[in-house]
């Protein structure tokens, strides 16, 4: 079956007085009927052996780090953990690391000798699964597997037309939950914005969970603000699990926790909640959040060496309190523009900060978790466009393992848009496809190909079985993303991304509602708890 | 002098609920001075020693072929020289390379043994300088240093704002070469758009490289469809030189040359130039720019094999007519929406390509050329930002020498946007941060500083001599992008990049007005030659 035919296409040599292919204008009527019919061959789903991009593909070709820097890096985080050490840890925290080895010192500051920090890398959980309440949703996070996730506390909701921000909500917040659920190449979502019609931080706490796993049926990653609010969400997990033996087999929720206060300082409540989590069975993304040049270093080195050393702590606070307790590797050193101190996590130094702790977690052998994707941009112009961009293809490549904050972010995490996960979809889909490499095995090499079409062929590969069978297989293709020629995109009214995907979003809020928590239980839910979310 | 002081920002540490920052929020009257300040001193042009971004630094932490990928492609292309050939020859093409062992087998295909090939990667030219007709502009494109710069033959030109497109004029390459003159992080310029005023093909050719040179001096490349408009162009380029010597010493021209029409066939008339060129000592763009489906094999290994062999071919063909002539390693496989047949320059997959065809410049030790940034989007949105994003960080970290097509470029090669060049300025910049990635030295390693901080200091970098001391020598700061929190750019106008960048374009079209060229010379020009372009 030929599926292209040369005659569909004019021109297909470019002249040799310019290297622009004529190929994309050249519209007209009798191409038509070839391209609908491919068009509709694409539009079918593809079974996932010939899907050019998988979750958990292998990353790595970027490295910004040599060995000898990672070393480095390594030691003096050792020497801070040992010398400095951190500030502010519960009675909890102190007794359970001071019986494993650590110190206070003479300022009252929580110190970790070396030989600790081994003693626990050697016990850390490794290779564990984070699941979703589907289990075609499973990542096995570890390696240089790449997954692709949301994050973030975002306060705003930012409308790309009217470009203006308004108070984000708890309805937001699973619209987003499902928006993710449909993606092909989010793979998990942690909650992106804060409920802000819920004033009463419990019912806050509780209903960004439930908004989350009822929205979608990927991994959640939610977090709590007090053990007491994380004890009613366990409860509730409990019960879409169907019973604790069932939750505790397959956690599909992990808590987002900054025990940290960078430079160096525990945060007090953040480690009960870390606590409840160790006694609840539920995976720990341990954050460290500095902001360089105002919480940690300027220097993008020391950013990295204070946040692994923070995180290192949190690993052995953990496994002091239960050894083998999953955890991610969280280092998120951000960065400031230092001519005001306002953070920017759209800056190339941003992505080196993050690639560079993703190949730090690598090296310890962890499951490492970082960000990409925080756009300075207000909004889903070709600003946020770049900023993702850049970070997307380079923190993937480096085999970052959870790639957080990917989609939808912007104003540097203070706004969340909707239609930008679907257009940073297209983004991430296309950084994948280059996180998947290059195969040279003899086919792909084609020197047969190359052959045949020259002596034997029409002089072009429009038709060959190699162009046909690789079409699907090698290439991917955008959703809201454009490559008509200037004459149809004119024909098709002159689009922005931003009109394409307003009506994207919106035809997939419509349509799309996840059900993978029955009623049954949702009125169960809901009889016990304040469920602040109206469906009907 | 303390440039930041904590009172001027407020909340630096995070929450512990929330790793979002609260400082991009925190508008008020009492740190406007500090920072209108700060503002003011990174408004002062940065001495060279600090610039955190320099042309020409060493990219490669990005290597998406390893060893074997990148020996057995070369293999391939041997043997595809070897056994394929390449229909078309010129009668001097054919004296040349058989005089040094090539053959014409039983297709009159001339074909290249793999010893005629190694015997010219042994005389090639290496270490060539590109110069700029201001010497502060020449380029020293080796190793794995890394420039980029424009190009391609765009037909028409995209207003952002109207998202009209309409033919490109010999006006608007000359104020794109101008707007390119005065971009920090776009070191060359090579014609970007065709001069469609000009119907002749003699005036279209000479004026092109008018425009060019006049409009920048920065160096130039140029393309021309017979050797008589070339051999016209070059006495121009003698007279501003100030003789042919002049010129011989500093060529601050090259050719664009499309010898090849993929797949594996020369094109007479480019042959035709590039022999003028060689005659002329101006260096030569060798380019082979397939495309993937069409023009090259779907596949990628053998897209890069075909277009490595048909360079490789162009270098063979230069070196036997004049031993060590500069020539670029330009191998530009371009990518096809199999779909549809037309290119998509802009996806994930076009980064693939162009990053490992600059692994294959790096191996043989040549000036390699490739492209980065033609966005498949029409005009300036998220879409064409992401596609430039993600290509600019791939392949500039690959060590490409040049890079081509990245600033300006829409519609896959079709379409020209003025505005874009300023925006893209920004992208490519943040790119070049991630070039040269991360020191790792006692100081940046910021051990004691963290010490200092933690014990002795605030609780925080922000006055901290490292913070200040890093706070340009580190980190590159937009021109047209936006970093401000959403309540001040609200106060701004809420606008996007587009607007920030059409009127910077505006200020700059009026005010930079390079006089490079002397008014007597330029005289001189005009009065042999029949110059298109008024600058009254």
């Amino acid at each position: 079956m030929t599926l292209i035919t040369p005659d569909e296409i004019q021109g297909a040599a470019p002249s040799s007085a310019s290297p622009t292919p004529a190929l994309a204008d050249t519209g007209g009527s009798r191409r038509r009927g070839g391209r609908l019919a491919r068009q509709a061959l694409r539009a079918a789903p593809l079974t996932d052996d010939i899907r050019p991009v998988r979750p958990g593909m292998e990353g790595g070709h970027y490295q910004v780090l040599n060995e000898t820097d990672i070393l480095r890096i390594h030691t003096a985080a050792l020497e801070i953990l040992e010398t400095v050490g951190l500030a502010d840890a519960i009675p909890t925290c102190i007794e359970a690391v001071t019986a494993r080895g650590g110190f206070l010192n003479e300022y009252g500051r929580l110190c970790i000798p070396r030989a600790l920090v081994e003693d626990t890398l050697a016990i850390a959980a490794r290779k564990f699964v984070l699941h979703g309440q589907d289990p075609r949703h499973d990542m096995e996070p570890w390696g240089k597997k790449v997954y692709f996730g949301t994050a973030g506390a975002a306060v705003h909701i930012v409308d790309p037309v009217t470009r203006k921000y308004r108070e984000s909500t708890t309805r937001d917040l699973y619209d987003i939950a499902r928006l993710v659920d449909a993606m092909d190449h989010i793979h998990f979502f942690q909650r992106s914005v804060v409920c802000r019609d819920l004033p009463d931080p419990f019912e806050m706490d509780f209903n960004t969970c439930y908004a989350s796993v009822r929205g979608t049926s990927k991994h959640v990653g939610s977090s709590w603000v007090h053990p007491d609010h994380f004890d009613a969400s366990l409860e509730m997990l409990h019960m879409i699990a169907g019973g604790e033996d069932k939750w505790r087999a397959r956690p599909f929720v992990s808590m987002s926790n900054c025990f940290v206060v960078p430079p160096m300082k525990f945060a007090e409540d953040a480690c009960r909640c870390l606590e409840s989590a160790v006694k609840g069975g539920m995976p720990i993304l341990l954050l460290a959040a500095g902001q360089a040049g105002a919480t940690s270093p300027a220097s993008l080195a020391g950013a990295v060496v204070q946040e692994v050393a923070e995180v290192l702590a949190g690993l052995v606070y953990v496994n002091a309190l239960k050894p083998g307790h999953p955890c991610i590797f969280g280092t998120w050193p951000f960065v400031s523009d230092l001519r005001t101190g306002a953070m920017s996590g759209g800056s190339g130094e941003q992505a080196l900060l993050m690639a560079a702790c993703a190949q730090m977690a690598n090296f310890y052998d962890l499951t490492g978790g970082v960000c990409a994707g925080m756009a300075d941009s207000k909004i889903p112009d070709a600003q946020a466009g770049y900023e993702k961009g850049y970070n997307y293809a380079l923190v993937g490549n480096s085999g970052a393992n959870l790639v957080y904050e990917s989609a939808g972010m912007h104003a540097s995490l203070l706004g969340f848009c909707l239609e930008s996960v679907l257009m940073d979809n297209d983004a991430i889909g296309a950084s994948l496809r280059t996180v998947r490499g290059i195969e040279t095995d003899d086919d792909s090499l084609s020197v047969e190909t190359i052959r045949q079409v020259c002596i034997e062929g029409p002089g072009h590969y429009l038709g060959h079985s190699q162009t046909i069978g690789r079409m699907q297989k090698d290439y991917v293709y955008p959703l809201v993303g454009d490559r008509t020629s200037p004459k149809e995109w004119v024909e098709g009214g002159s689009t922005t991304i931003i009109d394409r995907a307003v009506k994207k979003t919106a035809e997939l809020l419509r349509t799309h509602h996840p059900s993978h928590i029955s009623d049954a239980v949702d009125a169960e839910i809901r009889a016990k708890f304040p469920v602040g979310l109206n469906l009907q």
